[in-house]
């Protein structure tokens, strides 16, 4: 096991660590860490909340999420030598939920919860048909998911990290703020709202303190959505043994790392669709002087994925276009033609028996495949959903005998909002 | 090798032919023969511009392609006893180039092609940077493309029907209509257009004539856009073995099938993107009676891949964000995602000496894979673009070495749009 | 599709066409065609026993199999250039039963079969527990095979060559028949025999005529084991897109191919295991100069796999040991453990259903994997079969349900040997 | 993480621990822990040899390692109501070398150790070429493995336990004895040994102690082979994830594991073949009840693999037939075919610079498959090995250019047999 660089108790806050991670992106977070290139360490990762979901079958704790204080990130780790321009090199040599702890109140100590938010708390992908809060419990058996609140269904995690990537410049950030926050201005009353804005409250800027910090919190980059240094890219097939290049925005790079996820299907629709937990990931770092220029690489990562995921070989699809549910046709939306891709398949599972709920719930933890099908065909992009059907305790294909309907319990808890 | 009830003489054009296919969706088209459930059968099909597009080093038949002439579509195929409401299970037994042709003027005829769309005659997905015209011709050896437009690479055809599926009935292609005109009148003039009128000019009915054809080519719908009948899916994955199931909506189903591909990457993105070929198609058809309700599937294709699908173990990926390259942010906008994402791929295939015109090419015509990774994180969706190293001739992996730079020859034609 | 080098007329006998093949290996047998490196031609291929394995009910045909009279092959086909030293590369560019015809006398017309010979006529792998002679008829349906006699599966086939290979020179010849013979003399009369030795009865040698053909008769190897030329290696693997790469050991090098299978298990352990058929093969040659040398390879094929075979995901696994079934302890024994492997995976089937010899006719006939796992420790070696469970209807693993029990029809035609 | 239930300090000997293991096999064993079916825990397993294989440069410790204190076992487990005629149902949930430390003294701290026996000391599967003593070392970081002696590879270990079993009750351990017996009184003073008798120096029987131990001692069977009971199959793909059936011969199953590898080749085929690893191993176990007889497994495991294993695409493949090196036919030996085919992919890689002593080293420690292609095809069996191309850091591909020469560095550490 590599030398544990960035440790957390998990008895602890993730602000009252020795050593305190961040929830923003700030080129002034001063390093966690320095490491010279060609090391390879151990990180702890807190689950993105800290703590605030439990183990339980109420989803009041995803109802009241507290948005403001994500993502929990371990680091910044500084890569000696690097500066600006050049490509970090980061593989994920193992990455797991927390090792030596199989039970406890913290997601990754043999559980991991998968959460649909209500439209009044950031909402999901799928917001308008599901308004409410709902949650669903997975246990770990080795690395196999099984869920009370979706029964019938067992599967390999695709263990990742949904969160990874290096601090902007000072220009870079200064560029994020201008541009989300003109998105912003053109309906700053939308709900959920069109973007996050900086915001101080609740703000963790590892060891920064003072007018430092209170500068820093007042501009650092919220940490949700996915940037030009990486960040919150969710891109599920980031496991272990994976290579990922990212440009240097800073001097040694300052890389950070967080929201890990068990299982996560593409596109994590439920928004916290994966199966969420702490743990702890397992990096080497090494640089490509100049690699940005040399390589084209400007921006956002580039990898190369580990080959160790859980395999299928027989998958059952879905498609969509794009065309509203109100039959409104929009030009090539590829974002609403998975929706209604995922909408169908939602629509066929509730036939086995799930709840809605339960459907897109599976659809947000399960390793399901999504596609741009086809993104030139005016009016209409097609998007496909790939499940693969092994991890069905029954037979989900279509047949002339129809479908089994199977017990689906008691099914996910639900928190209207309020 | 089952009955051709559909067979094409590669002398011929599509309209002189023993039966007549369509290249356009309307309930009147009559079938071009009637089956029962359980039979297979097998279709020719023409390329999707009926010879248009020629082997040869001049993009000019990509510029002045005649898009009113597309899809050259062969059926309809009507199922016995399958009516409204059923699902139509479609077996793909085996799908390739016309057999017993390794040479001629016809695209399936041991060759096939890939072009990209001047901004003027239908764009594609990443017309602003590419505005003109360009051509790849593919020759085949068995399932291996290889290319004298993009040299450097050779891979095995993800071989597939481009278009597939049943005829709508009169009220669908009436809300087909509707909303399609209502889009086309936010901006009628838009170059290139938002979507596709019905246009009598060049439209190829079947067996239909006189007053008949004049009613049904005036209303008809053009087989650009996939629709709820499945259609013009562009999904690659609909290889030898795949089983798909559509909804039926007109007595006997109506199926049409056409737009063959040698192979085709996900989204098919230079629009004419995947390797256009004619050639045959081997379909086994049943009904199952009320699957659209029993299965809740009322509309689009659901399917099961094949498992021949060629296999690759190492993938380089690419990711993007819904941000303009001007800076704009855009919101969960994973179309543009994905644009980003390409983008990034042709800046970064550049660096080894391909222009970006060739890099734009392959991506169209390789099985490469994209996905939805990333659709909730406000303000930004992630899309990722997977390109499987092997087929490559070279390394094509960063490394401190940097890129080897190949000879890409003299690249790919170019014609400017007039 | 490449030129017809060597066709084969359907209503013809194999001895009855315009190119004669072969079925002996003999250095003098003339070129059935003579080919420049860097071509691609086509090749028709009569199963291996000229038809004389029927499509019905009765195991007679196999009970009374004509063993002087096979391999049926196709060629010898020249290289120019290639000399004695070089490696033969061989691309297979294609491989599939008859095309266009669908139905008629000859496996490969749309069916194929699995024969388990007699120990009187042969024998198998389990000889000693299956001494009758069995038939199965398999049905193609695009890749997929079925067989009334093997109910409740369904595979696709992994298509390829049984056997190919360069012919042997005068010198290698030798060493064969005098190295088998000596092993026939250390019991000449052993049923099954221990080898074949020269055969003119029924020997078949393209153009040789006079003389020359009663010399070559006279001392021409059987086709039935494989050898230094490759040969009869019976490996599943060798599908569309593979690259086989084989010793030349006279001028031209003398490549032939034949013994199609639509399906084979790893050991084609019925002896007829394969789904045997005849069809067409499509071959690209080239040459690399003193390649035996260059890379050590001064016999037996080496190859690379093609990248389309079925894929599978989940497998039930069977280990033997080199223990016999009276008990008696063999030394480091990987043949005998693997028909302990496989005797196992009969037993097991058996508690399904199936009678034994259908379990045996389904173990090689479908694409499992038959895997040497170890062969170090004294003194049992370990081999392993693994079996797809998808190629079943219904759930073929083990729970505490117990076995379900299907319908296996009448089974397997049966004649005991005379 | 589950309960650790066999505790080990790698600071003391594996007869110096808390809990003492085993290395025999004895029904009188009395159970290190009891579990209740449904039970998940871990296992500490001590590297084979308990330490005695250092990581140095010399070969002196496999030259002479001492053969009669191996296998370090970690066991038995008695599961609760657990009869003869059940099956013992054990989930491989996660496997892996030692957490926690990352360097030390033992294999499995960071690292493992193929070893090439000499002749004199066990031999291997080509022990008549190579009959001295050869090490490589490998040293982990993730799941990959590199070694300094031999260079220009990495790979994915595909980790698995390379013996686990159930306790043989007293008539199959009678049974063993006897059959090994006679088969060594056929050669009692053969180098290697045929078999490996009953041993009481060195043995180590759990808590047996005193007349106990003294009767146990002397006829408890040794671990090197596989036999009914599972035992030290090395099977490769009892990967995490697998589930295994074994039959139950004592009360309680008496299930023990050990013998971890890193990774191994089908085969493992220089006897220490794989990477040996002391680590640890999470299992879960069930029963079902008189499975043994509902699903005809009386003896050795059936299993399903896990579906996380290293993939890989691209092979190349070796074959050979059951013809000695001296041109000596044998009869469907696929034990000397597997052999013939490792020699001649030992043969190819010399060509690019390795030694051939390297070459087998890497076959038994890399991720390399091994297949029974023919068994029936008299006197010929045709066995084959897969390398997979992608662990080499060259072009390992036969091309015109010829083979590239990779420095090979100073080679495995070597000594002579005594």
């Amino acid at each position: 096991m590599p030398e544990v660089l960035f440790p957390l108790d998990s008895n602890r806050k993730f602000t009252e660590q020795q050593i305190i991670g961040h929830n923003r992106w700030h080129p002034d977070i001063p390093p966690a860490a320095v490491v010279k290139p060609g090391t390879s360490f151990r990180v702890h990762c807190r689950e993105w909340f800290d703590g605030a979901i439990h183990n339980d079958d109420s989803a009041d704790d995803i109802r009241d999420a507290p948005l403001t204080t994500v993502h929990a990130l371990s680091g910044p780790f500084s890569v000696e030598g690097a500066q600006p321009g050049d490509l970090l090199i980061v593989d994920i040599l193992d990455v797991g939920p927390i090792p030596q702890e199989d039970s406890g109140p913290l997601a990754g100590q043999g559980w991991g919860y998968t959460g649909i938010f209500p439209t009044v708390n950031g909402g999901g992908f799928l917001t308008e048909q599901f308004p409410d809060a709902y949650k669903a419990i997975w246990d770990f058996s080795g690395q196999t998911a099984t869920s009370r609140h979706v029964p019938g269904v067992s599967f390999t995690g695709i263990v990742h990290p949904g969160l990874m990537g290096t601090a902007p410049s000072a220009e870079l950030l200064a560029r994020w703020n201008a541009r989300e926050g003109a998105l912003i201005a053109t309906d700053p009353n939308r709900v959920p709202a069109l973007a996050l804005p900086p915001e101080p409250r609740d703000a963790v800027l590892g060891a920064l303190s003072g007018a430092s910090f209170e500068k820093a919190a007042a501009e650092a980059a919220r940490t949700a959505p996915p940037r030009e240094n990486g960040g919150n890219q969710d891109i599920k097939n980031l496991t272990k043994g994976s290579r990922v290049f990212y440009p240097v925005f800073v001097p040694g790079g300052k890389l950070s790392v967080g929201d890990l996820h068990f299982s996560q299907g593409d596109g994590e629709i439920t928004f916290c669709g994966a199966i969420e937990m702490g743990g702890f990931i397992d990096l080497h770092v090494d640089v490509i002087k100049g690699g940005m220029d040399t390589y084209g690489v400007s921006e956002n990562a580039i990898f190369m994925p580990g080959n160790t995921d859980p395999q299928y070989s027989q998958w059952l699809a879905f498609s969509g276009t794009s065309v509203t549910l109100d039959d409104e046709q929009r030009y090539l939306d590829s974002h609403l033609a998975y929706q209604r891709a995922c909408l169908h398949a939602i629509d066929y599972l509730t036939k086995f028996g799930y709840s809605p709920e339960q459907a897109y719930l599976l659809l947000g933890a399960a390793p399901i495949e999504g596609r741009l099908s086809g993104v030139v065909d005016i009016p209409n992009s097609c998007a496909t959903v790939y499940i693969p059907t092994a991890i069905f305790d029954f037979s989900v294909t279509p047949s002339a005998a129809g479908p089994v309907r199977i017990d689906a319990g008691p099914g996910a808890p639900r928190s209207v909002a309020r």
